[in-house]
């Protein structure tokens, strides 16, 4: 172990407040290696304080520093560029900040939440946690940013999750907590025949039709709706795209059996989740997702046989999954023609 | 980039959590594997939180997974019972929990501090950081958390930064901030022939009697005192471990001019810190480091030339630095006879 492990939250938090102060947008609109007084000035900065950060980036290899006449100045990595830039199609900036806001309070309450065994919306945001999604969507602010999570998230790793199957043959798809139409719209791109409605609660449908997908997309359109409590519209395909490590085994179990009865036979569920391994052993990052989940909601990761077990008690049958190689896996069980 | 860079918090607090619960102590004690059942109940946890947080403490490697019959049980690995218990001597408990809760409360304000340039301790406890130690020692448990945390840095690093260079020359030795004693305790176990008096605020002094420092060591002894304010004891050596990156360059020559004065000619002064690399290229932890100064303090880590410079003004000669290779380094400066 290195010593002292404090330094591990210091890691993140500077990936953190660098975007936060747009470092690296103003480098890349820079095109040019800039000093740090110059840094500093863009980002409206203390001129100290961003030397600081400048330097630890440097040293988290997201900045290239260059010398030159006694002259330092910086430039981003690719790296930097590709992830950490707000105008970058896979920019992970809106993700960041969720993580350096609101993931990071509720973890400060980890202990007491491994010890009541249940999240710690309460104590971090002063917010009852009974209905969950009132709880993290507390405001408009926190539910686009959210949004956002869930869109670069899908940017990124939704293709992969798309094609662990092959969904040719399902041309009526429902994305059942749809959120920003990420994966929906990889959908209609990977799967040219078919059409996708995204299902989600009323204030989620109003801002993804506002901020996140265009009324001139035609194959995808919009269902308003509680998925515990609404009718869910009739499809080949329901895609459930971490929605059931949010709930509890019950509550998983009581809306696959709604989709069952909403399934046109034939068809199928697609579960996409981060899957752990059956013998305890990792990933090491779904091993920390699931304590995330802990902290965070009702319910947790689980392993394939897991997800196969309540989607058979729910009815469904002739389960599969996919491993991607990424952090996203696939599960697929059909309802029987 | 792995992604998201979320989980990068999630991993200290990981740690923080099991050590904070006992969880490695538990296991150590029991000198044979236990299953989460048995330390879920030892540690009062809920199950289902235990079991995920010891998932989590297998794959970051802490935990060695034992599969028998279908039964799941648990040990330490080595490295747990060496740093994360809190019976080992070199036990980094104390200090972890300092990072989980004070360093990880005004890590959340990273941003603030890069944007103000200043410390954010007003903000994370609502305590002015006028006076700082004022601030840092807001109550008798901080301040026995920071010394703890001194304490273990000490225990762990204190040999090499103490014999970096030949101090056998000194035979009365004054250790500035001594706080636990950790420092003096190793300077008295090497160099047989000297003493070193412990120079503390009142209520360290009191508190590092009471708790660390055991009467009857007659080689070390305390003075009570504000090193800013007071008349500091003559001495061959001071020892300023740590001081000097808690404060300003004009407070740092201040402080070490006042040293000067007081110091036999001949004399010398030694200052423990983590160097930084002259051109900006790291170490990435020292570079954390003086972030961590931004967020707590009013000062900075500082290359071996900075530090030279300071020493230089105040009137010290012959200045040279020795690297360690561990994270806390040592830089001599002598008074001229």
């Amino acid at each position: 172990m290195s010593f002292p492990s404090f330094h591990l939250p210091c890691l993140s938090q500077t990936v953190f407040t660098s975007c936060e102060l747009g470092v690296f947008d103003v480098l890349l609109k820079a095109e040019r290696p800039l000093s740090a007084e110059e840094i500093s000035q863009a980002v409206g900065a203390s001129l100290d304080g961003t030397q600081r950060l400048l330097a630890a980036c440097a040293g988290l290899q997201l900045l290239t520093v260059h010398h030159d006449n006694g002259q330092v100045s910086y430039s981003n990595t690719e790296e930097a560029s590709v992830f950490l830039t707000r105008s970058s199609p896979l920019s992970l900036c809106q993700s960041i900040q969720y993580s350096s806001r609101t993931i990071y309070l509720c973890w400060h309450y980890l202990t007491d939440a491994v010890r009541e065994g249940k999240n710690q919306y309460e104590k971090a945001f002063g917010v009852s946690s009974k209905d969950l999604f009132q709880a993290l969507y507390r405001s408009d602010e926190e539910m686009v940013k959210f949004m956002h999570l869930m869109n670069s998230i899908w940017n990124i790793c939704g293709k992969d999750v798309i094609t662990a199957f092959d969904l040719s043959p399902f041309k009526v798809i429902c994305d059942l907590g749809g959120c920003s139409g990420a994966l929906a719209k990889q959908c209609t791109s990977v799967y040219p025949e078919c059409t996708v409605t995204i299902f989600d609660l009323p204030k989620v449908v109003r801002m993804s039709q506002e901020h996140f997908v265009s009324a001139a997309d035609l194959r995808i359109g919009f269902r308003e709706g509680d998925f515990f409590k609404d009718s869910l519209p009739a499809a080949d395909l329901y895609i459930l795209a971490r929605i059931l490590h949010d709930w509890t085994d019950e509550r998983c179990i009581e809306l696959l059996q709604r989709i069952y009865e909403a399934c046109k036979p034939g068809g199928a569920v697609l579960l996409v989740e981060a899957l752990l391994n059956e013998d305890g052993s990792g990933p090491l990052t779904v091993q920390l997702y699931s304590l995330n989940m802990l902290v965070q909601t009702e319910g947790r990761e689980r392993t394939d046989a897991q997800y196969a077990a309540l989607l058979t008690t729910a009815g469904f049958t002739n389960i599969q999954h996919r491993l991607t190689g990424k952090i996203y896996d696939a599960v697929l069980g059909y309802k029987e023609t």
